[in-house]
């Protein structure tokens, strides 16, 4: 284990690295959605601190950056990073975060070892989608996942990933998995909710990260005259969604860590004066495993159709989309366990709620891990409100540096 | 009673007078919304069926057209009409049955009587109030209660009402109710609902207009993030907005005769992934009497944000606004109910749980009934499958000319 590591992590240079990238297309602009000039403005900044840190810089097809720390082997790499990337309206430290703090503990273990295994800082290229759907775009590409159909998604302007690629210097011709991946990746991040301000921690250990499924929900009614149909007469479509997302709610909350949510619900015709003859809502399922997963997915369809139909109403769900909970490796968790014990910080182990770039990598094989930072504010995120404190953000980046010297065999 | 009415009444007519009005600015285009020169085109075909029918044709300052059979005496007159304008993509029954049966009826009268007093088909402008709000602009001009706020009131393009009045040559100078007012008024209406349809009647009189009371339900939670808010710690204006219309809806069908509807529904910020952290809802309340609304009003309020707050949200009814339940006239009633006994044909008494020109002519004094035909298609209307059949439509003209020649004294 290196010594003398965290004189060379200076907390005041993290602060003002994420108020520089901040104010990257802040609002009242629309911050850095993925594969934007504002994203790639962002990524010459990181591309600069790496190259001050002593990193050696480079960018692949896909636009994702990297600084590396070359080790004394060959081969098996050990990579942390984020993304920088945002939401429109989105916070400080969604991404932003992992990235700086991780240029700031490879860039520590710069000046205190050589390590075995080349270390390096990655920016993964639109994590969150939000331009053309689908999200980590960068980690997905360097893991292979991604298809010509992809590349030809468009955004809300018409214009095609393909192009957008292009408009940044980019080709993709090659859509093959990286060879080789990395041996192991260490993700440092927002917690995005409220469990660890809640127990008191500063950071966390992620044991795995949910499994999602969710789709398109459309319930059927009849239409008719606010004033002139009996209630007994009805086929209610918003009486029926409401029944429904009460019951589907309430399944969820029966089963243990899942979570169900319905973010957007729209009623046709949506006139206040008259009934409802369709609802669109979506829906948004995640639960720590597969097993309970696909329980709540059951429970939530068998709820949730029930309700609808005893409003006279049918239930549809269309555009199914699933993402198998992934568990992260014990070996990395476990060097992130012991380093929060050697600057005897307590650690919670504790699963995602939300994707990220470390989902990813962990589903191709890469050993993986994720910190977690304790969010302030409730845990709120996607917002300019979002929040962390420098006390758990310089614990955050001491353990990553530890972690990162404990992978790479400093 | 007249005789020989009934050989000038001309059922073939009627529907094609139907279908020439449908056809002004029918889908795709918008249809007659009130004050357009779609509306003034329909004016137009009616005032010459008038002429046609023998009637002196008359526009007020509010742009009403009025078709008079002037009586024996100089004072006192009787009135039938409806409107001619339309919500977008709106059928062919829904305010033009009332002018061109009216027409036919009256029209029919000029041919075998003078009355004692003066007979007028009257077309009441902006029923609907799709552009400009409120509604009944031309019956609630000619009873003295529109302001001059109401003239200024602007539509989505920011045109005043004034501006628009002025475009059709209208200039309203005077907002003094129109003295004196008539008599009597019966408007003949399609039913818009399913009440004589299941009950196998062709008409219906209708007793008394419904009271409603409608605003805008604002609903207040926490967003949060779909995946990392654990569901015991949300505050999800979702939900809370579903066990609101569940119970409320709930409540109101426990009141004879009252209906609620929620038409309208927004979730902010509108996302799939994140919990909403607000929900407005459009509210609409209707009861047969005043009693019965406001203790409609009362228990949905109370089941409403109890139920919202059990959800962790707070609940807000704003922009309220009610119009009392207006009962019609016995002596109008009983013309009507006489007029269909004197033609054999079973008159079902009911309520209108939907606004008309009518409730602001009985609000204001005049002796007021409403001849109901049945609607078919399960009662829909507001939309092209809007159906009454020919047999309904003839014998519902028939009594409305009956009832008129009694009330006018043939």
């Amino acid at each position: 284990m290196a010594t003398g590591l965290d004189k060379h992590i200076d907390l005041e240079r993290i602060s003002r690295r994420l108020e520089q990238l901040f104010a990257v297309g802040a609002p009242p602009h629309a911050n850095r959605p993925g594969l934007s000039a504002e994203e790639q403005q962002a990524c010459e900044l990181a591309a600069g601190w790496m190259a001050e840190a002593g990193l050696a810089v480079s960018t692949d097809r896909f636009g994702n950056v990297f600084g590396r720390l070359v080790g004394k082997a060959s081969e098996g790499e050990v990579w942390t990073g984020s993304h920088l990337d945002t939401v429109p309206a989105g916070g400080r430290f969604d991404g932003a975060l992992g990235v700086v703090c991780g240029i700031e503990a490879v860039g520590a273990l710069v000046r205190v070892a050589t390590p075995v295994s080349t270390l390096a800082v990655v920016v993964f290229r639109d994590e969150e989608g939000w331009r053309f759907g689908g999200g980590t775009f960068g980690s997905r590409g360097i893991c292979g996942w991604l298809t010509e159909e992809d590349l030809d998604t468009v955004d809300a302007d018409g214009v095609t990933m393909r192009r957008a690629l292009a408009d940044l210097g980019l080709e993709v011709t090659d859509l093959d998995r990286a060879s080789p991946l990395p041996n192991a990746f260490v993700e440092l991040h927002i917690e995005q909710g409220p469990t660890l301000g809640a127990s008191g921690h500063a950071i966390g250990s992620v044991s795995e990260i949910v499994g999602m499924l969710g789709g398109e929900l459309v319930i059927e009614g009849r239409a008719g005259h606010a004033g002139t149909t009996p209630m007994t007469q009805r086929a209610d479509a918003a009486v029926a969604a409401a029944r429904a997302t009460v019951a589907l709610t309430d399944a969820a909350a029966g089963i243990p860590g899942a979570v169900a949510t319905v973010g957007r619900l729209e009623l046709s015709p949506g006139a206040a004066n008259v009934i409802a003859s369709r609802a669109t809502l979506t829906l948004d399922l995640r639960a720590p495993d597969n097993e309970r997963l696909d329980a709540l997915a059951e429970t939530v369809a068998a709820a949730g159709s029930g309700a609808a139909s005893s409003a006279g109403c049918t239930w549809e769900l269309r555009d199914v989309w699933r993402h198998g909970a992934v568990a992260l490796d014990p070996t990395v968790r476990s060097a992130i366990v012991q380093s929060a014990a050697s600057v005897s910080e307590p650690i919670r182990e504790m699963s995602s709620g939300a994707l990220h770039d470390a989902g990813v990598l962990a589903a191709s094989g890469v050993l993986t891990g994720m910190i977690f930072v304790r969010s302030n504010a409730g845990g709120v995120s996607h917002t300019p409100e979002e929040d962390s404190d420098a006390g758990s953000i310089s614990v955050a980046t001491r353990v990553l540096a530890r972690t990162l010297a404990d992978l790479s065999g400093v």
